[in-house]
C-alpha cells in the first residue's frame, strides 16, 4: 500500500492548480458579466471559450478520457485532476474539455459508434467544437433504473422511429450541443436487459423539440447548457447511428456510470474544498462576540469535521479509481455506490454550514456557495437518487450472510 | 394546561384552511404565469391582487395585528392562523396583509410614529395599497447585532443625514414599497444600546438608490418584493420621521423581533406540512422496487419522523406564543431563542428529504419544493445567524449555575 | 390553549421538587453503600424503605393511579410529577410506589382482577408492601408484538397448565416481587389478537425458575429487581388467576402500554434535566484552553440544544397525557408512539453529550450518568424497538394518503 | 498510489484470520465461564493463557513493536493485524502480547528505559510473563493535556520522590501488572513542555495503593485489569528509574499517543466489523412484518451506511499509518487527530445501530455487542476527550488562512 501520488499526476496537478488560481477563478465573475450579457446565455461565453484554448495549450485537455484519444492517464490519475477542477466547476472542466455530460460521451462514441459517426460527432467534441447531451431521464418514471426507460424505439426498415419524453437532460439548451444520445425501448417483450438500445439523434431532426429549461433550486445552470425537458415525436434515424447494438442500451449505461460517478465525485470534492477555503478567509475577516470567527469553537468544529471528511471520502474516491483501473469497473461496484451516496450528500452538508458562516452573502450571487450547494444537492439525485443505491448496497452486503438454501 | 384550540381560532383557521385549499393553492399555477408575464415582475400580480380581495372579504385581514387597528387576535390565535398561510408562503400571507416586513413595519408605524406618519404610510399599509421595507442587515458588519450597525443618521437642524448601504432589504425591489424603515447610528458614541435610531425614509428621497437585487439560492422572490442592496447618500429627511424618538432604535429592534420571529416559525411549520403533503400524494403515486413508496420502510422512517418534528416544535412555537401573551415578549426571550433556532433548521432538513423523495421534479419549478427549500434556508440566516442565537441560549443556560462570587 | 400548570400539580411538584433535592438525592450515596453491603442486592435496600415511608407521610403516594384508589391525578397532572421522580430514577420512583413495572401491574390488577386477587395482592402492593413482575417479553421471538408470543397457557379442568421462557423480566430477581402477570397463548389457533391471555402466577408456584439476571450493559439494576430469565414447566394455577377473561391478553396490554410509555418518558425527560444539571455545575468548575467549559462556544451549544429538546418533548409528552385524559389511549395512538420513539432517542443522546463533558467520571460510577445512559438505551428497547414504532407511525401517517379504491 | 497490500502483510492477516475465527471467537464463551469462576478475575484466565501460547507458536507475537525486538512490521502493516484482533478485543489483542497499555509501555521501556530496567521489566513483558500499567490520568484535572498533570516527582538525592493522585489506570487492577510508568511533574517552575518526567514504578513499592476499580458502563473490564484509583504517598523510587532523563515526559508522551491511537483505531474498526458480522446472520435469522430484517429497508440503510463509514475511515486510518511510517509521528499529528475523533465516535454509532437491531439480547452478556459500546464510548474519552482534539484539527486548519501581520 503506497498514498503518494505518481509523478506525472504531480506535476500535472501543479499545473491544473496554478491555471485555477491564476487564471480560472480570477475569470469567474468576467464569467459572470458575459453571461449577465449574452444574447444567448445558453452558448459557450466568450470567457470561457478564451480558458478553454489556455487549458489546452497548457496539456488540460481530455483528461478524462484514457487511452490514445485522451491523455492516458488511469482513472486515479485523473482523479486528482478532477477534483482541483472542481473549484470552478462552471468554468474549469469546461475549459479543460473535460465537462459532463460531453466526458461520458465522447467515451461511449468512441467506444460504440461507427467510423462515421466518430467523424462527425467525436472529432469536434474532442476539439471542443461542439457539446453533446445525453437523454435518459424521463419525467413519467424512475428512470435512474434504465429497465424503467419509456421512450419508444423501434426499427422501421433502415430507420429507427423515436418517440417519448425526456427532461433533465443537461446540455440540451446549448444551441452548440449538436448530438444527442437517446436511451429508448427497442424491445419491450425481451429480456429485461436487452430491451434498451442506445442512438445518436442529430439535434436538428425533425421531430426534436427542446419544451423549456428546468430548474435547480432558482438557478437554469446556463453554463452546463442547462436542463431541459426535450419531446421526441416521430423522430427517425438511420439504424447506423445505433451505438454498438440493439439491445446494448442497458450495457452501455451501466459501463458510463461508473467514470461518470467517480468524476462527479471528485469534483465535489474539489467543491468542498473551494468551500472551505472561503471559510478560511471568511473565519479570520469576520468577528463575532469580540473575536475572529477563526478562534469560535464552533467555528473550528466544523472545519475540524469537514476536513475530516473530506480526507477520508477522497481515499474512498481513490481507492474506487484504483479498483475501476485494476480489477474493472464491475468489481469496483460496491465502491463506486458507496462514493456516489456518500460524496454528495456530506458535501452538501459542508457547504451548507459553509453558507451559514457566510451569512446573507452565503445565499446570494456574491459568493459561489449557494450554486455548489445547488449542484452538490442536485447530485444527489443525477443517476438515481441515494436511496436506490444504499438499499442496494445495503441488500449486497446483507447476501453474504444469507443462509444457503442447500438441502 | 389545556391543548385544544378556543372557538374563535378554530372557526378563522377553518375559513383560513378553506381559502387555502380552495383559491390559493389553485391560483398558484396562474400567479407564476403572471409572473412570468409580467412588464415589471417585482409589482405585486394580478392574482395576487385578486386574493388579497377574496381575503378581505373573508375577514382573513391584518390578523396578525394585536388590537384594535387589527383584528385583536392573541399571538397564540394569530399563530395557528400563520402556519396555515405558510403553506403558500408566496401567496396567502400577502394576500391576507400579513406578510413580512409589512406586518412587523406596521405594528412600528402604529406605535412609534407622530400621527402625521400614521395617516400617509400606516393607513394605506393597513389597506393593503402599499408595501413597505424594513433597512437593518448591512454587508459589511454582522448586523444581525443591532450594535454592529454602521449607517450614519445624523442630526442637522430639522433633518436627519443618512448615510450608509444596507442590503437583503427585502421587499425594496417593488416599487410599491413606497416607506422604507431605516436603522441608523445617530449617536456613534452613546451608550452601546442607546446608539441607534429608526427613522422613515420615503422610498423616493433624493440619495436614495436601489442598487441591486439579491438571490437566494438562485431566486429572485419577486413575490417578496426581492431582497435589494440600497444605497443612502445624504438622503434627509425631517427629524419627525423618527421612531418612537432618538436613540430607541435598538429598543424597537428587540420589541420587533419577537413576533416577526414567531410569525416566520409557524409559517415555516406550515411549509414543511406543505411538503408533507406533497410527500403523501407523491407516496402512492410513485412506486420502486415493486411497490409503492408508501410501503418503504425508509420513506415511513422519514414521514414518521417528520411527524414528531412538527408535531414537537409546533407545540414549542404555540407555548412561545403564549408566553408573550401572559408574561411578554422579553420573559419569553429564551423560547423565541429557541424556536428562532430550531424550527427553521428541522424545516430545512425536512423539505430536504422531500425533495429526494420527489428527485428531479423536486428540484426543479414544477413542486414548490426546491423555493420552499430556499425560504427555509434563508431564515435560518435572517435576524441573525443560528451560531449567534444557540451561544445566547447556550450562556443564558449556564449562567443558572454560575457560582455567585460572593464571600 | 393554556400552558400553565393547574394550582393541584404546582403543589405537588413543589412537595416533589423539595423530597428529590432535599432527601432523595442526598441518600443516593448512602444507597450505593447499601447495595454494596447487601446480602441479597435484589432486595429493597434500608434507603430505599425510609425514603418509601417519608414518601408516603408527604402524600408522594401511588400518584400514577387514576380514580380513588390511587391520588385521583389525570395522566397531565401525573406527568410533572413523574418527570421530577426521573432524577434520581432507581430511588424516587421506588420511593413513591411508583416504579415500573408495579405501576402497571397495579393497575391492571385493579381493573382486572378477581376480588380475591385484589385482596391477597393488589393490597400489599398499594401498601409497598410486596412487589411484582410483568413477564411478556421472550428470547426467542420479538415478542413486541404481543402476537408473537410463543408460552403455551393451556386450559385444564380448573386450572391453567403454563410453559414457556420469558426474558428482561424487570423486578423478578428481587425475592419480594411476589407475584408475576404472565402473558401466554391461551388459544394458538383462535383470531389473532384473541389468541393471548394474562395470568396470575405466584412467584413460589412449582415449576418457576429464576435462571438469572441479565445486564444492561455491564449494569445488573439491582433498584429494578434486575431483568430475569424465568423458566415456567408445567406450572398450574386456577382459572381465577386470569386477568379480565380468557383471550383479553391483547387488549389488555394494549391499555397498559399507553400509560406506561408515557410515565417512562416523562421520567426519561427529568432524567436528561439532571443530565443537564450535573453539566451546569460541572462547566463552571473545569476549564480547557485557559477558561470554564461555561464560556465555550461547543458546550454552550450543546447546552441550547438539550434545552430546546427537552422542552419540546416535553410539550408532545404533556399534550400526550392531555389527549389520554380527554380523548382515551387509544386516540392518543399517535402521539403515544411518537413520544415513545422520540424521548428516549434524545435523551440518550443529551446523556451521551453530558458524560463526554464530565470525561473518565461520566463512565465510572462517580457520576450517575453512565447508568442513566444505560437506562434510556434500554427504554428505546422496552416495549418493542423503535424501529417498529417508526414504522407504524409512518405508515398511519401515509395512509391518509391513500388513493380510495372506489370506483 | 496503491492500495493492494503486501504479501507479508496478507500472509500475517490470512494467520491472523483463521486464529480469530478458529480459536478466539469460539474460546469467548468459555473466558466468561473463566471470569465467573475466578478466585481474582483481574489475573489472566486460563482461557486467555492458552490462547496466548496459542498466538506464540503461530507467530502472532509482538507485532505492534517496530525493529529487531518485536515482529519488524511497519505501521501499515501492523494496522491490518490489529484490525483483525479487534474483532475480540478482550482476548485477541492480550493474547498476541499486544494489548494496550502494555504495548506502549514495552514501546518505551525499549526506547528510553536504563538496561537493567530492561532486564528486569521489558524481558518478562515482551515474553508476556507480566502485566504493566500507565499511570497518567488524575481525578481532578483535565489530564489529557500532560501539562496540568499535578502528581509530584520530586529529586531527593538518588531517589525520586512521588505524591499524587492517578485513576483510570487500566491494567493496574491485575496483580500481574507488576511495573506502572508513572507521569508527574518534576520541575513546576519549569519551561511548560519540561516540567514533566516519566519514571517507573514497582507495584509493591511502599506507599502506592491500589484504591478502587472504575466501572464504563458498569463494565469492570476485568480482562484489562480493569480501571484502577491508585494512590501515590511518599513513594520512593531510585533515580535511574527515570525514562529518558528528568523533564522528558511531555515528549515521551507525545511520541507514545501516536502508535497508540491508531491502533487503538484499527481495533476499534475490527469492533465495528464484528458487529456488523453479528447482525449480518441476525438479519436472516429475525424477521418483522412477515419478512426477514435482511430484506427492510432500514435494515439495509444501516448496513449500507456502516459499510461506507468503516471502507473511509479504515482508509484513513491507513493512511495514517503508512504517513508515521514515512514521514514520521510529528507529520501524521493532523491525521493521528483526525481518526482520533473520527473513528471511535463513528464505531460507537456503528454498534449503537446494532444493539437495536438484536433488541434486549444486544444489551445484555448474551452479545459481545454493549460490552463493545462500551469500550468504544470509552475510547472517545481517552487520550483526551473529542472535543480538545476537534478544537486543535480546527484551529490547525484555519491557521493556514491567518493573515500574515507582517508591517
Amino acid at each position: 500500500m503506497d498514498f503518494a501520488l505518481d509523478d506525472k499526476t504531480k506535476a500535472l496537478a501543479e499545473v491544473a492548480k496554478r491555471f485555477l488560481h491564476e487564471e480560472v477563478i480570477p475569470a469567474e465573475p468576467q464569467h459572470a458579466a458575459d453571461l449577465r450579457d449574452a444574447e444567448n446565455p445558453w452558448r459557450r461565453t466568450p470567457t470561457a471559450r478564451r480558458l478553454a484554448a489556455r487549458a489546452r495549450e497548457l496539456g488540460l485537455w481530455n483528461l478524462f478520457l484514457p487511452g490514445e484519444d485522451g491523455a492516458g492517464l488511469t482513472q486515479l490519475q485523473y482523479a486528482t485532476i478532477a477534483e482541483i477542477s472542481g473549484w470552478s466547476p462552471n468554468l474549469m472542466p469546461q475549459a479543460m474539455n473535460c465537462a459532463a455530460p460531453d466526458s461520458g460521451n465522447m467515451e461511449m462514441l468512441r467506444d460504440f459508434a461507427s467510423p462515421e459517426a466518430k467523424d462527425r460527432w467525436l472529432k469536434p467534441l474532442l476539439d471542443g467544437e461542439i457539446r453533446s447531451a445525453f437523454c435518459m431521464t424521463e419525467p413519467a418514471v424512475a428512470s435512474s433504473d434504465a429497465r424503467n426507460i419509456q421512450a419508444s424505439m423501434i426499427r422501421d426498415g433502415d430507420e429507427y422511429l423515436i418517440n417519448g419524453r425526456k427532461w433533465f437532460t443537461s446540455g440540451a439548451m446549448n444551441p452548440e450541443s449538436e448530438i444527442f444520445i437517446v436511451m429508448g425501448k427497442s424491445d419491450p417483450t425481451g429480456e429485461p436487459h436487452r430491451q434498451q438500445s442506445m442512438i445518436l439523434v442529430p439535434r436538428d431532426t425533425p421531430g426534436v423539440t427542446i419544451l423549456r429549461p428546468l430548474t435547480v433550486f432558482g438557478y437554469l445552470d446556463h453554463d452546463h447548457g442547462g436542463h431541459a425537458e426535450v419531446d421526441f415525436v416521430d423522430v427517425r434515424v438511420p439504424v447506423t447511428n445505433i451505438l454498438k447494438g440493439e439491445g446494448e442500451g442497458f450495457a452501455i449505461s451501466q459501463a458510463r456510470l461508473g467514470p461518470g460517478r467517480i468524476h462527479h465525485c471528485m469534483r465535489l470534492l474539489g467543491m468542498a474544498e473551494r468551500a472551505l477555503d472561503l471559510v478560511g478567509h471568511r473565519a479570520w475577516e469576520r468577528s463575532a462576540f469580540g473575536k475572529p470567527l477563526a478562534k469560535q469553537g464552533t467555528v473550528r468544529e466544523f472545519v475540524a469535521n469537514a476536513r475530516i471528511t473530506i480526507e477520508s471520502l477522497r481515499l474512498l474516491t481513490l481507492k474506487t479509481a484504483w479498483l475501476m483501473d485494476t480489477v474493472g469497473n464491475r468489481a469496483a461496484h460496491t465502491e463506486i455506490q458507496a462514493i456516489k451516496i456518500a460524496v454528495p450528500r456530506e458535501v452538501q452538508a459542508i457547504i451548507d454550514d459553509a453558507i451559514q458562516l457566510f451569512g446573507g452573502a452565503g445565499l446570494s450571487q456574491d459568493t459561489p456557495l449557494a450554486e455548489l450547494f445547488a449542484a452538490a444537492r442536485g447530485l444527489r439525485l443525477a443517476d438515481g437518487p441515494d436511496a436506490a443505491h444504499i438499499a442496494s448496497l445495503g441488500r449486497n452486503e446483507l447476501r453474504r450472510f444469507e443462509p444457503s438454501e442447500a438441502v
